[in-house]
């Protein structure tokens, strides 16, 4: 029984989607998309083109899954992934841009854009540089004030858009490890992966009831866990995706959209 | 004296904008301006980046200048002027990525957008290609419903539009010929571009008063004059852009975006 | 007993390959190149990065593959197989760009470029299209006068590059069927594939051993069958490269690079 | 006179080149070839295009300037100036490619590749991290191993070149301020540049006949100035070509590339 004025614990699944592009697929997206409550989808910068992003808004309001943008640096050959000496102001004037195109192909789709989470390097920048987060929160802030930023918990990302009155969802990672200031393992450690998932699931489940993971160096970290993050390539992933959704149902954790 | 119920003369005097590149500057929006009262700006695919989007928009609105989005073919080193051989699905997907690029920076600016103007080759496949033409009425339908549709005066674009129920503007060019069917000399011609600035003048004077041009056939043709296009770029640009804006006021016909 | 004096019937089968880029994967290179002999290698304009030409080189060195530059035109996200309104100059320059960077990669591995095959819509164009044909031919001529240029069957293409004085390949497909002009049946018609690996092998054989063909028509036609494409992405590429490698052995015609 | 035996000074004036790029003009090549000895032309990924490279290669022949290939960042939008995390590999990858390309047009003008300089980011990274350094000189090794590396004076990418056997060229810049570890001013510093042309050129003759620079911590700082950069955009570019070019051959010094 729920003690009059609890509330149930709740939590968003988010997944990267859209990243097919042309001639090229990647990741699953229609069989993942039954287990996640909201998609972040590529905008051309790094992955994506408009026939991907135009189906894979229309999968997303099929499924009933709250639709991100997911801007990137432009880089499609490295995925986004390597990071670029990028300015604020080119940084703001992208993100516009990535987000501006999702926008229209949401309005097209009757909807309406629910929120914006960095990709790859733009997402990591952002997360420890002030002036990048801020380039980041200021384009949202001018497009779509009443979408939902998207970052890493404790970065400055985060800090940026409250600062500016976003509403943020503070995000964690189910397969990754942390260290003993919050910030994730660097994947160039070997350790920087949980493989096994049900470890990865104990890590998540202890980050939504109690705000807390334990880190590499073995001390607890408080952490906000709003969202959490599972990837849709790989060859397990759509695995992983059952396993977390049903897990964190018979856990009680209502899976919801911010 | 104009008659009761008369109403004056107008036109709207239009020019692509925006067509720098990262570290390539192109034409000269600053000083044309101020003698136009709509510009469409380019949206990344054939010219313009992001900075350049944000910046043109900015100049623009100081200006009081109508915005356009100039959507254009995936083809920059092309500069959008090379047919392709796309289809409506790819051509409505890339009309509503670029165009909702470009929607976002005006929202930014504060303003609206005004119209839509496809580009190069895209205006011109869609000028004489039903199903292209719907693809780009139907993309602007679906997420900007009340701008205006501009093209080439009596082209398929312009049809699709006024099916779909766009507000559409029939585009007239200043330094071109026409052939008797209504359609422009082709610029492979050699008598494709009037070079003699009063003799431009004379024919645009004509086309908005009269409701006609005189054919490189000799004959007179029908033509509705909405908006008329000058070029931004070329060594006379700025004086030709003067010389229209001063003739046509003493002609007595008033200059104001559609 | 193969009388004093006669060949033995060869041929050579080939296949595109490196079509793979950043992130994305395509085909299965690795698996097929044990049962062809010439690849036809992705120069990064409409597949392939640097990374995957490098990489694509040196395990066609390894299976003892003959190695082709497989240009094509500068469209990614359509995968070259848009036409494009590119001009004799712009395709000229194109050609030299991406067979000269695979002649790079090539020289870091040791090797020589053995011969040039146009892909997609350029392959299509420059087949009916004296200019475009004699464009590829001259860059050849220019930087790779040794190689030998593969195209279509009684194309314009092969046509320049005799004219010029390349040594070419008519190359034949095993599961497109053929008009009663020698051209291929249009993609667009609903009979332009054959489906069953059998006929397929059955059409194949006669066109080596007889040189003739038979049309959708219903009547013969000559046919030169210097080299077989087969394909190494979909579902059977794989098991149809092994069914034709050990089907032409069983047959006779032995296979090696022209 | 010249004592017996006595080398007279020379010194190379190199230049970027082919900096244009589809509808967009850049420097102003044809005007200071004359005043230059060797060009270094881009390669399509920073800046350039197929046709540009062509016209520039044959316009460079024209003026017996030697021809370098000038390989760059894959960021057309920035020019090749921002830096990216591209790992040694990448970086071997898409200079063999750029280069690979180059080479290419040269030997369709009927000569031979004369150098390689990295463009922008490429080539500050390159100078001051040993991998990068060795990355590029090893794909140089592979592919043009009797072409002459140009690098910063004292960096990474000459020990790297040297070490592997490839001719180098310490280059030195005719308007920047040095440090007293022999480094260049940063560009976001404010003494980054030297804006007097006389000035410039005082400082390039000292560094060539003395092989000193007076740092801009007032210390003399020993520098090998094999080659000297000059830039061929700007209001100034001509006028500083020809005043640098009859300078130092008022001097004594004589122009001759590598």
């Amino acid at each position: 029984m729920i003690p009059t004025g609890e509330q149930p614990l709740t939590t968003d699944l988010n997944c990267d989607m859209g990243e097919s592009f042309g001639a090229y697929t990647l990741g699953n997206d229609e069989a993942i998309l039954p287990f996640v409550t909201s998609a972040n989808i590529a905008c051309g910068y790094h992955a994506g083109d408009p026939l991907v992003m135009q189906k894979t808004v229309e999968l997303a309001l099929q499924h009933n899954v709250a639709i991100g943008a997911h801007p990137g640096l432009p880089d499609l050959v490295g995925f986004g992934r390597r990071e670029m000496a990028v300015s604020p102001a080119e940084v703001y004037a992208m993100v516009v841009y990535q987000v501006g195109a999702m926008q229209a192909f949401v309005k097209a789709g009757g909807a309406v854009l629910h929120h914006v989470k960095p990709h790859g390097a733009l997402y990591n920048m952002a997360a420890v540089n002030p002036a990048l987060g801020r380039a980041i929160a200021e384009a949202m802030y001018k497009i779509c004030p009443d979408a939902v930023l998207y970052g890493l918990a404790g970065s400055e990302l985060i800090k940026a858009g409250k600062a500016i009155g976003l509403k943020t969802a503070s995000e964690v990672f189910a397969d990754r490890t942390y260290q003993q200031d919050g910030t994730l393992t660097s994947r160039k450690q070997p350790d920087a992966l949980i493989t096994d998932p049900e470890l990865a699931l104990k890590q998540v489940i202890r980050m939504i009831k109690e705000g807390k993971v334990r880190s590499q160096q073995g001390t607890d970290v408080s952490i906000k866990a709003d969202t959490v993050c599972i990837h849709g390539d790989g060859a397990h992933a759509l695995e992983f995706a059952k396993y977390i959704h049903e897990t964190l149902n018979k856990e009680g954790i209502r899976l919801k959209a911010i």
